[in-house]
């Protein structure tokens, strides 16, 4: 299933012991599964193809699970949406092969980040964006974005987990764009979509507090080459908001 | 004061009896007023051009008061915005002629409609357009909007209310455009922009359903006369949702 959701509706993506289909505070995951299993009427548990953090909204998560039942999967994907609170949605569902795992065949993810730039905030994109009334230099922060493109080790860029391997990571692209959004008025956004093989613990939201410094004049791009070198998370900007967060694209094989 | 905000925030524009600042259902107007004064230590009161109702947004509603100090405009701004939670925000304040009424002065009004034409809903626009899940033929919607410009009794598209004299109004212009907004993915919208020199109660609520029913084949477009002549608000169609609805400028000579 390909799922979009509005992350200020749920308490993050994975599954919160205790938590009921109608509580205020759910994950996504144990809301998929609560919702599933009682349309199916069986037990089902699903996989997603990464955690969100609470705010943080998916535009293209994917999400497998396994049915031993018969499905049509046009039907049972107007069902399902029919039957989803206001703040889910699933856009395509397909049958895969038994094999398919959505968080270990993924081979890439697409992050997109929005700052809203402008003095006075937005009242309807508040959870949606995130609010920057500082100009932004942005030829500087894409000259510095540039520098992320590669395998680097990522370590100070990211919260530090135990269970991680390896910080090293691949970035394929980080582009920033200026956009005009039109919400009433006409607002300018600045919009940072990066694609990278893997992403760490909080690493995208730290790379972007970190470009947001660069933007600002507070730091000098050529910080993210000793950040590389000298994994040391204090150099880099501070973790931003998960609010202005989308989980874009998840790409396979 | 030029003032925008999120009617799914408020109980509408007018002041509700027993109100509290910091209670679940507040209005517009005695939410200013508490803030207002709290500020400003004195006892304000704020006229509007107009009452929202439930759910109804604002781009630009005009809101008016009386104070006996004398104010730095770009300060009071800034530190009421500052104040204020995160649904409402003033854009503008200008100090004005001691006669200035924001309701009586008003010459007209501009409204705007969204509403969301696609299959599926997106989960970040709820509250924001109103989903329809149909094929509307845009063409026909806009040949029917067209017979609604000029001086006509609109009691038929109305909600009676016994305090209103006349239902004569003289709309302006009734434009139908296709936009295609990106929020995630790329979603078709028809917007519905209707400026006249005043509405009746839930009148444009009423002519957004007409025009809906008229754009999905249910009714032909000529029912827009059947209906100025017979004053017959059964002929009409339904009372659409106040959650597509954005008051979006008010007209001042």
């Amino acid at each position: 299933m390909v799922v979009m959701y509005d992350g200020s509706r749920f308490g993050g993506w994975q599954r919160i012991t205790g938590e009921s289909l109608r509580g205020r505070v759910k994950s996504v995951q144990g809301y998929l599964e609560a919702v599933l299993s009682a349309c199916f009427k069986e037990d089902i548990k699903v996989i997603g193809s990464g955690r969100t953090d609470k705010g943080v909204h998916a535009l293209g998560q994917v999400v497998n699970f396994y049915s031993s039942a018969s499905l049509n999967l046009d039907e049972v994907l107007e069902e399902l949406n029919y039957s989803f609170e206001e703040g889910i949605r699933i856009l395509r569902m397909y049958e895969v092969d038994g094999t398919f795992h959505s968080r270990y065949d993924a081979v890439g993810k697409v992050y997109q980040y929005r700052i809203l730039n402008e003095e006075v905030p937005s009242v309807f994109l508040r959870g949606y964006t995130y609010h920057v009334p500082y100009e932004l230099n942005i030829k500087r922060m894409q000259k510095a974005a540039a520098l992320l493109v590669g395998t680097h080790d990522f370590r100070g860029f990211s919260t530090f987990r135990k269970d991680v391997n390896s910080s090293v990571r691949t970035i394929y692209s980080a582009k920033i764009e200026e956009v005009i959004t039109s919400f009433g008025r006409e607002l300018k956004e600045i919009v940072i979509t990066i694609e990278g093989n893997g992403f760490l613990y909080h690493m995208v939201r730290i790379l972007v507090g970190t470009l947001i410094e660069i933007g600002m004049g507070k730091k000098e791009g050529k910080v993210i080459k000793e950040i590389f070198e000298s994994k040391n998370r204090s150099l880099a900007g501070p973790t931003v908001y998960g609010d202005g967060l989308y989980l874009h694209k998840v790409i396979y094989k």
